[in-house]
């Protein structure tokens, strides 16, 4: 397979495959989508995951109901039919919404429905692809000035959980900036939390630098602060679902951890963000921002590949001990260092915030 | 089952029982030691874990070869082999040493081998319990006094890894005061790290918190930070491998991380220790403490019971990545609110230390 690689592509035939996330890192196994239903499956079973691979997914899917909508020979309400399973697929997901309403907006007004509908889709792509690359421009002199404080040698950074391309469509954006340092020819190495409870730094984050040819060396969530603590660590790189007007930062459980961590050791911790995931409308993170709770099996089984080569659920506790399953913590502003975005690299703070995304205030 | 219940135990017969810790929690399995061989894989194998309990079984290891050399007849050079055996079983066991020298010393003055070495094992196995008990005691009026300043709710104590009974005999260390308060009618419950790579909270922790009745809630590793940024955690508490005349605690990997959390919420973080742990000789254990780095697979594997009823690894990263596995993490003293210890609360600085344990210096 050739690298780099997209998580969604169309075909010759005008269809579109994407990569079955659910068998990463140990299956690669593709699915082809013909029809909006395949794409709604697709969202709702977790086929693919991350804002900007979801809503590239819907749009897609919008596509494809087009097609058949024309095909054979529906009328409109085919495709509000089409509209609202895809926005019932995943109810919790921004980007969802955004692709979903861009793609109402514009075919409300087309000519050519099923040709709007193929261009649109692929204008989210391609608009997503460019944001990523972006993020990693901003970030690359971040990295360059770390390796030229020493040279020779190999710059370590740590990330959590999958800010990576397989959440997007190429580039990522937490390895943006990685990607784009090694295309330069700086030696980059990635510490990757296995970020349990669900293990994306493992499956996905690991899986994604092999195939990028990026060393990188996968660690478990307790690792990081003794890492920091010995110098094993030059900057800590995470993602974000949601960061406030005053810069505080939803990500990953354990997230909030690793920033103390940097803090204490005097680590640079950088969040790299789209500005779409930009919320103005929220000011104290901690407070405002509500923790979805998942179920609990999560936490109390571990999901791998067994000696047998099935890809199985292990349960590690008693029977019946029960557990709990934040999905997201909050990082308040006062531990991150900045936030490299596809405008540049913005403090973490109101005033620098709004100075530089103030136009996306309605 | 009867509970409290202990980890290792005489027979009828004069022989020893342990449970064999690596089906826990899944399955309860007793193995009867019968020869000092016996003991000696018990130990190596980890069936039985725990510094204190590790001693416990070399201990009566050395009664059991007592017994078969004046069973069998043997000449003294027998004893010998049991002692080196039993001394190489696990090299880095401080417990083990202790115990084995303490057991050496008072054979060589012995009438009768069988009944000296015999009542030496039980001896060692008391003191453990009665070192733990007040560990307890005086953990106790920390937890009450937590439960004064919010009556009628529930106390949240959470702690990492297991330094409870299984790896004692009895009691264990943060898990006495948590017996105790429980014993007193106090209501506690404990969230419990998972404790990756080798998920001893899940596994053990878990396990013995069922047993004794203590309502617990399993976490990820990930998780205590948020819970703590949340008011759902009133103290911490956690074990040690080594603590520094400073202070400095070594403890399982990812202890640093949870002390960081605490602190940045004003959450006491304790301690709890026998003396037997402390290292007066180390000062600053960030700088002097070694740490062992293991085997890589505790990491890139996860051991738990399959659907079909087996305890069986499942791997859970690309075949090709790497990982890193250091065992311990060492929290600064400045991070610790109190030793928890058989002789009282100490105050983690050198003079506090020097005046409870100055004596203990050689």
């Amino acid at each position: 397979m050739a690298s780099p690689f997209r998580t969604i592509w169309p075909t010759s035939d005008r269809y579109v495959e994407v990569i079955d996330q659910r068998f990463l890192p140990h299956e690669w196994v593709v699915v082809k989508l013909h029809t909006y239903q395949e794409a709604e499956t697709a969202i709702k079973d977790m086929i693919v995951r991350g804002a900007p691979l979801i809503g590239a997914t819907a749009a897609y899917g919008i596509y494809l109901a087009a097609r058949t909508c024309v095909e054979e020979n529906h009328d409109r309400s085919f495709m509000d039919q089409a509209f609202e399973a895809l926005a019932n697929s995943r109810p919790t997901a921004v980007n969802l919404f955004w692709a979903l309403n861009r793609m109402k907006e514009r075919l409300e007004v087309a000519e050519n429905l099923v040709e709007t509908a193929w261009n649109e889709a692929q204008a989210i792509v391609e608009e997503d692809v460019e944001t990523c690359r972006n993020i990693g421009v901003h970030g690359l002199p971040i990295i360059e000035a770390l390796a030229a404080k020493k040279p020779g040698q190999r710059i370590n950074i740590l990330t959590h959980c999958n800010a990576g391309m397989l959440g997007c469509i190429e580039w990522g954006t937490v390895t943006s900036p990685i990607y784009q340092a090694k295309q330069k020819g700086l030696d980059v190495h990635v510490y990757v939390d296995e970020t349990r409870p669900r293990n994306q730094g493992a499956n996905l984050t690991a899986y994604e630098l092999t195939r990028h040819g990026i060393p990188h060396t996968l660690i478990v969530d307790n690792a990081g602060g003794h890492l920091m603590q010995h110098g094993m660590v030059d900057m800590v790189i995470v993602g974000t679902d949601r960061t406030t007007r005053h810069g505080d930062v939803a990500n990953k459980i354990g997230t909030y951890l690793k920033a103390l961590a940097a803090h204490d050791n005097k680590i640079p911790f950088y969040v790299a963000l789209p500005s779409t995931t930009l919320d103005l409308s929220v000011r104290d993170g901690l407070k405002e921002i509500p923790i979805e709770e998942r179920n609990q099996d999560e936490v109390r089984y571990v999901i791998g590949k067994s000696a047998a080569g099935a890809i199985e659920p292990v349960l590690i506790c008693p029977e019946t001990t029960q557990a709990v399953n934040h999905g997201f913590d909050v990082t308040p502003a006062r531990l991150v260092t900045g936030l490299i975005t596809e405008r540049g690299v913005c403090a973490p703070n109101e005033a620098a915030i709004l100075a530089m995304f103030g136009d996306l205030e309605k």
